[in-house]
């Protein structure tokens, strides 16, 4: 028996930006990082030394000691690594960290398995408050779920329990509400950048826009010549985007979709129409 | 001559969202609104007793007696509204709010014209706070583009001269960055509430998303399944939204674009391919 949670000893599978933020929050709550794997040895040293912990490059040398695997490599490398990494070391909870992989992707392979998805965009630059960032978890066992369960809660203050269906609805939502809505910023950024604009114009914009989310519904704070109607300013943004084919699709689209989902939204009705 | 420039009779055409913010802010830093005009006696009465200033809901009775004319009607309403507008008002400086509208409308109507376009979301249920709010202003005489300036300043922290041009491209740039974002999250709320989870949960990461663009370029902050070309993941997603076919089509177009900015930047070029 553990005396407490955080001397469970801890493998880290992974070393890239999802890894790190991950090892450092355990270590910061003060977990016991024993070892950490990584491919190429720089990556593996470098955050091995961060957390105070061994490491290695060979899948072979990965403890046998740890009670907790964590796993975040790319879905492609989990799925073809998988029967190696738990092979001789089924006695312990293995986990990974992807939004859209199924918890079922170890069964047939260990036991004790589950799912410690922290929903948030990490990039090595940028550090992250991981208190504040939604983690869904999922497991094999009550008891794992729940020893998870308490291991996350050291982690961050939002915690839920979430099935794997679950889990790819959320990861797909976060696609939309992160990776596209950074994509429309990099769009913004060329379009300012032609005209001698300076992209830190757009930053109020862009905050209020974050803010006003945690006070409206979204249907309830879209503003704009979509949702107004305004022909008149939707065809001079087209001509604008003459020159930028695909941005003048993405504009079409998206403008089309606003109109669509706020008829839908007086009629009442919640579900997207088929076509 | 007013002895300050907060002394300078200011009339406010339009009680909208933009109207209300900007007469608001005016009001909190001292300076006098005269009048309010609007269509309805409602909106026109609620923004008059807010600002002290009287108010009236017929054209013919705006006052002759303002120095400053500041308009914030609909796109629409300003272009047909204004021949009768400005008729008797002709010493006044008259100036409208609009992103898209160039200066030039006034053009032939009158002498004294210009554009003081604040660029910012407003909802009437949403307070914002004006001194961050970018202000772009232009006008047909350096005197008054001074004027403008000086009372904008007065507003905001941010204030820019932009020429009609730039602040077209600005427009657009804000669809794309707010409009357009906040339509993302509609759709995630969607397949959220679909599912029986939070939008909520979805906080953090938007909080993020919004925080990294302060720190990073756009495509410097881009992550998901599309810059990294898992396909694995892009497919699992087209599959869910197979019974949403407009998600799916913008889900395919925003994959699609990431890629190919992706691929420009590698080549360290900035122009957008031609299709």
């Amino acid at each position: 028996m553990n005396r407490s949670i955080q001397d469970i000893p801890i493998a880290m599978v992974g070393a890239g930006n999802l890894a790190t933020h991950v090892a450092r929050a355990l270590y910061n709550r003060g977990f016991r990082i024993v070892q950490v794997y990584s491919r190429t040895t720089e990556a593996a040293a470098t955050l091995a030394a961060e957390v105070e912990a061994d490491y290695t490059t060979r899948i072979a040398d990965i403890t046998t000691q740890a009670q907790l695997y964590i796993v975040a490599l790319t879905d492609t490398a989990l799925t073809q690594l998988l029967p190696d990494l738990v092979q001789g070391r089924t006695h312990g909870l293995w986990v990974h960290t992807a939004g859209s992989i199924a918890a079922s992707i170890w069964q047939g392979q260990t036991e004790r398995y589950g799912v410690l998805y922290p929903m948030q965009t990490f990039s090595k630059q940028s550090a992250v408050d991981f208190t504040t960032i939604p983690v869904f978890i999922e497991s094999s066992t009550e008891a794992d779920t729940e020893l998870l369960f308490s291991i996350a809660r050291c982690l961050s203050g939002q915690v839920y329990r979430a099935s794997s269906e679950q889990r790819k609805i959320l990861h797909l939502a976060a696609v939309f509400t992160c990776n596209f809505t950074n994509h429309l910023y990099t769009l913004a950024h060329q379009l300012l950048s032609e005209n001698q604009l300076p992209f830190e114009a757009m930053l109020p914009l862009i905050d209020e826009t974050a803010r006003k989310i945690h006070l409206l519904p979204p249907a309830q704070a879209q503003t704009g010549p979509a949702i107004r109607h305004d022909y008149d300013v939707i065809n001079n943004h087209l001509s604008l985007l003459d020159i930028h084919p695909q941005m003048q699709t993405i504009y079409r689209i998206m403008t089309e979709s606003i109109q669509r989902k706020e008829n839908e939204r007086l009629r009442g009705g919640m579900e997207e129409l088929r076509e």
